[in-house]
């Protein structure tokens, strides 16, 4: 029997708070989770900052790549069971693509991309088809069997409604990831009928993805409602971005110290390549959450007065503040607050940063295909096609209309805690609550 | 000490498994809780029909209610107790009006109504100032306290924050009706966080309502699209119409006999003053869903083959079938239908009924005072008022746009099962397998 | 193909509050759940008096059964999928056998049976096997197949294994009614982790029932604590079974009336049968809820007053109340009150009641076979088999260690308002406040 | 005011998905959140090891001392909020030491204290008296405040009430990490109904602790039932405690190789203070999970085997295997594969280990006195109190009847990858299959 078929004597299961459990019952996927690069999505945070606000957040990327797994194992097994046969190689390429999907994510990546400019699809890419643990048991399956699973990750692969399941607008990816992040944050915002959803999936009949049955409409309008309501409340949220900010200013004042020669008392041996701009896959695969807290941890006690305090800040929670910032009317605002940290000797550019929502990986619906995302087909009674939101006016109205969200931060506590002088921060307090007290225009 | 102060000597609490637990430590409460008025709610389901398409709907008004006034009793006595103090009698005068805004509720609301033209908005009005042990109860605490009580539920109270409490646009009894209903059917759509809606909801300024904290905006959005989909998926359900239409249809035919004189076996005592229209209160509280569905039970029997048909289908779920209708472009298939029937001596007049959904008590979020309701105001970071779907597209969108569903109702079985001649039956087979497959316009 | 193996054209689902979805697939349960000895279990409350308690226990029998079915199905269909197969044959009968098991309940089953003397498991056998429309569907599986069906319920069919999935001390009845009760009255006792049992569930190696695999042990521990908890905490509440003590009196008092002559206002035309010990078949199932809460209504209006105060205080909640009692060491506090009641002209025999939990169906685990029920048995790693409570010190100690509850029944109320005259009232108080503070022996 | 009585100008909430919000009002407790002391539990895993077999369980202590503090001021503010006023000092006293009472735990640190004994009851007091943030914040309290906090903690408080709030056998630190540690994981054993707890404590007549109403024993034996299972379940979970016996061994060796003289190639200047047993309090608080994880990653590189090994197998999941191990019969079969490692060449001392459970801190109930635990009182009906197993039977079969557990831990992946030659791997496999198979005793 060849490898792709073989079963576990025992069917294993990891208890899942999330769906119950994650059945496992193939050789393959036992063995994919037992390599090193798999096992390092453990000690990466699937929501990076976002524990800052809400503290339940706390699970790793592992958790959710076993949570894709299971749905796409669900809809292959038992809702495409007996309409969609597929072969035992596009069944395993098809789940290996769900569990590998997030393989390339490093610690904090929206803004270690930022400063590195490192891709984590890239890097997905680069560790199932490199010299890792991940590929050679790829490799028992066949010689092309790696880039098949890598093809269906960014979407080249020829059987698209396998792409589509892991990659799409109603993708196993993105279900997992909102019941997952309400459940840990607490919040009820992200919760939908999952289960009914996967009963009304079909495969598309021209072959390009999958579509939804018409009973099943107000299920997706549940979902995609959900996925605007976490994008709004959770992952938008300003307190977590302003973690982020501080990560994106951590990483940059190093790097520029780096470049200008500072010597860190301790040598950070795993980001020098990052620092210098050669990165081996090595050394992509030694970063994780622990290295970068680690040296977030020595650097509060680095000589340079910038990167400690931004670690301090960072690690110990005293956050940038914020007020809302429109770039176009706010410029003089703007100007204002920076003369003033230059007059108190604060260097703006770690201290008086502006962050926009549309920064982050967005993702609302959108129907046109012009957005490069096919769009939710349903199938009508009658057996026709029509678009999701020709059907849903909830769909149409959430369309693309999410507004983006630009803050200005800063250094509240300099301000009270006497770092700024009183005459230039009475001036910035006299400026911030004109701000905030001006009606919206 | 005043009856409205007065405590029970320990604190009473209700295991409820939508709220935790009601509970119960005013007197007054206590004693309006036992009255036979209230506790003849146990004997009247809150959905009707509807668990004839979802079984797990089988609550009662009694439970509803409860449900109503802890809220209510938690928005007063936690949300408000530091910023807006009621006096005594404010506070007891709302949570009487929480416990018995429904009181007025008969069997099967909606169809009764409509043949026998009953009201239940006005039975709660005469139960609370009638000849009741709820009166007698309410009287304890003066006078007038029964009309006070009357007037915050018939909205003519001058405390406008304690009439929107229980009936506005985001009121007690919608928050807990969909809670509840969600609950009991076991749908996921029903579900938003109240818990965070009560802990931002203020009175308003004007003292004219109750306002939400623009924090909050999201979670309303949350509960409005709730509303809407518990109003497309469960309260419009064509199979629970289908069983509203027998209904109609069996109180009509009672009537329609006892007015031409016929001879009912079983004497329907309790139905006659409504038959007759010679309804006194004492009448109106006597009915309950036992005592219909007694006589529906009994009338099996009867010898009018309609009545007897009808109250078999009601009670041992034999349903009439729908297809969609179109009053406007499908006159000729109706008419058709008609006259196949009548060739089949089927009386049309029961056996071929248009429903639409826009007959039910139907409410969804309407931004305009044209509606006749306040529309939901949000209190904004600086102070200002906004109305609630010009900040939020979601609502925007929702607001006004359901769709009118219109089925029309006929007797399958009577096709199939020979009821019907065959010939006459194909015919029939044939234009409802036209109607069903073409294309909507 | 035969009828057993007859799938519909696409599966149907029961929207389930407790397991998500009933789910069919097979015409023959489509067709049994049609017929109007099923649907009559919609108008049978599953747990009676119950929700004068917890008033969210409103839920029907109909409800239950459906989920016993589920359970059953997933067994069969799931769990036993791969190592244990059935002939068609057998998984129909077992199905319809879940499906049916409580056919035979009648309203308010406890306290009629032991007034009238009928026994709702020999009715379920007549109705699979008598002139319903239940046996004419299971007919179209075999002159036989009614009696298969039947035995599996009476525990004589030759399968043992699929006997205890439907009756046993670890079966899909017990497993739902747990489930649903506590989703319904809202208590958090009744929660266990059926997905984990349904996983570790065998047939057992001599054929003669389930087994468990040792893994799971920890999960039936669970549930048995929460069959000890739901019995102590909601099916033994004395306030329900107050309700019950009301019910068994009404009846009685009717059928002592019946037996006297009197003649009812209305003629009970359906309790007839019962009063006068002629019943047959058709009159048991014209029996519901709603025919016996009809009389109860109107019987408020009898002359007899008993029979009227009993009904008034049973359908407005006007219950006796109660005082431990025991029966070797309390019979001089009962005989004084009695004494009293007569004194007052309060018949006793209506109105001072023992009743002791142990009337009531009652099953605790037990792990002697004395029992007369199979014990659940563990299959160790090593391929033995133990009984449970010697591999379970929690299970060893609740095996049959129930304590009998008992409490003797009185109308408070007569001696509040005067019912019993002043002077007998205040001994009757004196008597009870010394019983309530006697230290417990 | 004192700042004891200071509150925030307006009430601050975090969302939790256990107590659905955690609820800050005073200053005070706002202040100690945002020390960094406390902010530190972010990066201490609640659960050590246990993420290994539940993967979802990857919360910290900043979220499990949220928790506690939030059950302590529900029953402070709420439970007793009438009955058992408190002084604004003592209030204060309680919230800060169920907020403050794990602070000073490690990372890991049932096997660092193991290997550095160090205690973290003893840092908890450490810190709060010490030089810290969380110290400076309390003495604005006034100068013995720090020290008061203390004593609750360390039990020598005054009002044994408030220490057994904290620390009894019914705390709300064991029904936070109870309903925490369940939800995490995603078992359902920990749940019970908190509610209904804190419904029924009462402080105790005799001022020493805090007792049940007797209608809340149900409810508290399942709370211990659910302790019972979370024990067996989880905590003793033999693959967690595989980890833990890595981390133990690690650190060990660590030790091991400092004392003879070994150079780590990067110095772990944090651990340092450890190995060479100098440790002040900020060498303490410089530790976390981060950096003894980032040491775990460096170590796999070093050129000691046996400590790259280790590090490997803790990081990459490559868990040693386990039998069961009974000490005083099982001597002959750890001697031979103790034998049999040492030919291999595979030092015993790290590859080959006994863990009993009973090392873990464990603590089931008990009723006696004897084990220094104030046991339950039930408040009797008539005013008694008695010990909670002299009324339940659940809880006396329970009360300390545990089984330890012990297993043998080997490396099976160096018998099956040649690391141990063939031979003795033969031998070795021989005697574990006799082990497993082997009948119990």
């Amino acid at each position: 029997m060849s490898y792709i078929e073989q079963k576990l004597s025992e069917g294993k299961v990891f208890k899942d708070p999330v769906h119950g459990f994650v059945h496992v019952s193939d050789q393959m996927i036992w063995d994919l989770i037992a390599t090193k690069e798999f096992q390092r999505l453990r000690r990466i945070r699937q929501l990076g900052t976002t524990s800052l606000t809400f503290h339940g957040a706390e699970h790793s990327r592992f958790n959710h790549s076993l949570g894709v797994y299971e749905i796409v194992r669900q809809i292959i097994d038992v809702t495409f069971a007996d309409e969609y046969r597929l072969s035992n190689e596009e069944r395993m390429t098809a789940l290996c693509a769900a569990l590998l999907h997030d393989l390339g994510h490093g610690p904090f990546s929206h803004a270690f991309e930022k400063v590195f400019h490192t891709d984590h699809e890239a890097y997905t890419q680069k560790i199932i088809t490199g010299k890792t643990e991940v590929r050679e048991v790829l490799l028992r399956a066949g010689t092309d069997f790696p880039s098949l699973v890598a093809s269906i990750i960014n979407k080249t692969h020829e059987n698209q409604t396998l792409v589509k399941l892991i990659s799409s607008q109603l993708d196993a990816d993105r279900m997992d990831y909102l019941l997952r992040d309400a459940y840990y944050t607490g919040v009820s915002y992200g919760k939908f009928d999952m289960e009914r959803i996967l009963r009304v999936l079909r495969p598309s009949p021209d072959g390009n993805g999958v579509i939804i049955k018409y009973s099943g409409m107000h299920a997706v309008e549940d979902y995609l409602m959900s996925r605007y309501q976490m994008y709004q409340q959770v992952y938008f949220h300003p307190v977590s971005r302003s973690g982020e900010v501080l990560l994106w200013k951590i990483l940059n004042r190093a790097k520029s110290l780096y470049h200008a020669g500072y010597e860190f008392k301790t040598n950070p041996a795993q980001i020098i390549p990052f620092l210098s701009d050669e990165v081996g896959l090595d050394d992509y695969l030694a970063l994780d959450d622990a290295i970068l807290t680690f040296y977030f941890s020595v650097w509060q006690q680095e000589d340079d007065e910038i990167l400690s305090d931004l670690c301090n800040r960072f690690l110990n929670r005293r956050l940038l503040r914020y007020v809302d910032y429109n770039p176009s009317s706010d410029a003089d605002f703007y100007n204002q607050l920076k003369g003033c940290l230059e007059k108190a000797e604060v260097d703006p550019a770690y201290y008086l940063v502006v962050d926009s929502s549309s920064d982050l990986p967005y993702d609302l619906y959108k129907p046109g295909a012009s957005s490069g995302k096919t769009p939710i087909q349903l199938l009508l009674p009658n057996g026709d096609l029509k678009e999701l939101s020709t059907e849903s006016p909830i769909v149409e109205s959430i369309g693309g209309k999410i507004r983006t969200d630009i803050k200005l931060y800063f250094p509240l506590d300099f301000i009270e805690n006497g770092r700024i002088p009183a005459e230039i921060a009475e001036e910035m307090v006299t400026l911030i609550h004109e701000k905030q007290n001006k009606k919206p225009s």
